[in-house]
């Protein structure tokens, strides 16, 4: 029995490469007093992992040598601290690797019989995401119009959905034409952006005469520009990190039209999920409802094998992962 | 008897320049059905002005041709509306013109004997928006770090004294030795930063080691990132105009540490004094207590002839006012 890990090699110089990790195997640790062995199930690939191996964030960095941090779930072998049992499913920063020691503290149980695929998709960390960055962070009120970039993705299209819950127009901005089908046609955004083919200001303009409310913005760069082009009187922006940032070498220039935030009387606020930890009830107990519903859809994007850590992260930024993206490690 | 003006010959490119103005005579104009003709007195001289030339803003540009747009007082000289009298003084959109026929709404009148000085200055449009500006959008707690750019300009000079009547640490960031001795011996900020011969950077990280927790910005550029990468959690950013935008040809580059406002959840809002009007008694009782007190001091440079109206303006841009900038142009 070994454990397989993804070690940090070096720090990313733009977008991640497989050099920049070294895969490695080890024994299986040994659980001290108060930790729990983790056998991994399954590894969530979100954006933010390309920031925690760069360097200092809200988190420590990562350090070389160290296995690479990542959200994930896994089955109890080891409990070595009570309150757990062998065959308990548990959610935390397990790491890419097959296995982990973990203090307890740092994990949290799932019900049994929650599929994997629910619980880190929708009432996960994305779900989350997209219901206080949205309702808490943007405030939206019933008729105002809310563009989200990175539409397409696990976050953007929970949040597009949430605001036509909450009565409100729901633009996406994506890349590609099926992704922009899929968001009109399928997920009932009331109409999408191609980026990749259409003139973003241009388009924003024609779908939103009246301005932009809310802008949710996974993306940064020039859309985020484009949006303060077209805010709306009091709008705001929701800053949810900034995949285009995540992943530059040199952080691309700033919003230069932030001055519209002045005319316009516009806030822009940044949040993170982490610190809605005490109201997550509150969350899973409107997404799991509207999910019932049928109001709220969504795909999870499935890898496998912990090998191709590095190149499933790296779907993210090639816009790749439709829906969730996720990586199956073992069954 | 006739009527001096300087009008709009063309769109500022760069810094503003005599040739971006004619100066013309024309007759004094006659007042109409509920029209006050107005005899300036003094000029105010605001940074927004070269915004309002350069192209529609919160408010139309100023038409090639048309006179300059320019807050100011005057003596009424014919109120041809009910209301006003010979000889009441009023503030308004006067213009850079020696007379204004002025619709009735468009002016306030001032107590009889209130020093322009005050009226135009700390009791005026710059003591609201360091009142609103500091705490309604920046809302700050006892014990804080406020930083304030272009601090020894009329605005960021009571933002940091009313940062200090309420509680905080107040420092200043200003070009020049001489004004960040007068901020910290005469105002009494906590310290000062000279952006011209300081790192900005390296100081406010020995000034602030809890982070930056409102940074009021009058100034945009290097200053507002070397603030944005010192922010402390839940930081926010008063977002005051920028200076440095209104005078240049092409806007500068956006903030690049935009992107701290996601890790630190911070929150960069603009705003504008105009929408306070309704609460301004509420400001002026407040400031005008102050002033009493011996709280709160200022500074206003007043300049003197119409014919120098651009040449005044200027030096709000190259940093050569003390304090308010006025245009005295009849006695």
């Amino acid at each position: 029995m070994k454990n397989r890990q993804w070690l940090l090699a070096r720090r990313p110089d733009g977008p991640v490469k497989d050099d920049d990790f070294t895969f490695v195997e080890t024994d299986v640790p040994a659980p001290g007093e108060g930790e729990v062995l983790v056998r991994n199930l399954m590894l969530s690939c979100d954006p933010t992992q390309r920031a925690w191996i760069a360097g200092d964030t809200y988190l420590p960095a990562v350090k070389i040598g160290e296995v690479v941090r990542s959200f994930g779930a896994g089955r109890v072998e080891k409990p070595n601290s009570p309150g757990f049992q062998v065959g308990d499913v548990v959610l935390g920063l397990v790491g890419w690797q097959d296995y982990a020691a973990m203090k307890s503290s740092g994990l949290n149980k799932l019900p049994a019989g929650t599929p994997l695929e629910l619980a880190m998709g929708v009432l996960g960390m994305i779900g989350m995401t997209a219901y206080f960055g949205l309702l808490d962070v943007g405030r939206p009120a019933a008729g105002e119009t809310v563009v989200v970039s990175g539409a397409a993705g696990a976050t953007g299209s929970l949040v597009g959905q949430i605001a036509k819950i909450k009565g409100c127009r729901a633009i996406g901005v994506a890349g590609g034409p099926e992704k922009c089908r899929w968001l009109v046609d399928e997920l009932g955004f009331d109409a999408a952006i191609d980026y990749k083919s259409e003139d973003v200001k241009a388009r924003l303009r024609e779908l939103c005469p009246k301005g932009i409310d809310i802008f949710f913005d996974n993306v940064g760069g020039p859309i985020l520009d484009a949006a303060l082009a077209r805010l709306a009187m009091r709008g705001r922006i929701v800053l949810c990190g900034g995949i285009s940032a995540y992943d530059a070498a040199e952080p691309p220039p700033g919003p230069k039209n932030y001055l519209n935030l002045v005319s316009k009387r516009g806030r822009m606020e940044g949040f993170l999920v982490f610190d809605y930890a005490p109201r997550a009830a509150e969350a899973i107990g409107a997404l799991a409802g509207w999910v019932r519903e049928g109001k709220l859809k969504y795909r999870v994007d499935v890898q496998h094998g912990l090998e191709n850590a590095p190149a499933t992260l790296r779907r993210l930024f090639e816009g790749k992962n439709e829906g969730k993206q996720l990586l199956r490690i073992a069954e």
